[in-house]
């Protein structure tokens, strides 16, 4: 028994795709489904493409309608990476635009949002970093 | 960069862990954090401990009142896991009181859900298996 992926879906496939590439993830494969008017994109770190994240993208109604609204849920908590410096990845997501909702004040834990609201877990491979500014004074900013 | 865990909310640990038995992933680490009230349990697929789930048990609340619902969301899709054998890990999970929502009919793929709705994809690992019954006329139940 092998993990493969965590799916989840996603409004817009652009940003979504522009969150995972400043976060590191490489896409690995990806399916348009003209019939069923979907598009899968499968993600993983450089050196573990074995555990993915599935991306479905699901295409705007053909007849102008809303599309559907994926709001979030209690049961599902986070995903988790080990990240090689967590104040760079950081500073790369901030750079790009990306809250940074619980910062690295530790040297050890953050957490950031998709722009579906589905919330990410980056921890220090290793041992904590020194408590380093501007991260250790910096607020946590809403929920993850 | 390296992926770690999902992490999912559970409302009965107990209950969620026999789940997870029956579905074959094993225990690795159990943290018990009196002061948060809160118990983590970090499980794996044998053979493949890297890539986790992280259970979080929040303790009922030490005032009576109700503890939390951890109702679902549509951003989140599923966790996926390959298996050697379809069949067998249906046979296993619905011996076990499990509900099949998408049976596999196609020799190919299944989902369940955990008991607080998570939902579990399954996985025939290389190719499908030949369709077989009771599976191949067995109808979807509920959603997944």
């Amino acid at each position: 028994m092998k993990y493969l992926h965590t799916m989840i879906r996603v409004s817009d496939i652009d940003e979504t795709l522009a969150f995972f590439d400043l976060l590191g993830l490489e896409e690995q494969k990806r399916y348009e489904v003209e019939a069923g008017r979907f598009t899968l994109v499968f993600l993983a770190a450089p050196g573990d493409e074995e555990a993915q994240v599935e991306l479905t993208w699901n295409w705007p109604p053909e007849d102008g309608s809303e599309p559907e609204d994926y709001d979030g849920g209690r049961n599902f908590g986070h995903l988790a990476y080990a990240v090689d410096d967590i104040y760079e990845t950081c500073r790369r997501l901030a750079d790009g635009g990306i809250t940074i909702n619980r910062p690295p004040r530790d040297g050890h834990m953050a957490f950031v949002r998709t722009p579906d609201d589905i919330s990410i877990e980056l921890l220090q491979k290793g041992k904590a970093l020194k408590p380093a500014e501007p991260w250790a004074s910096m607020e946590n900013i809403g929920e993850w």
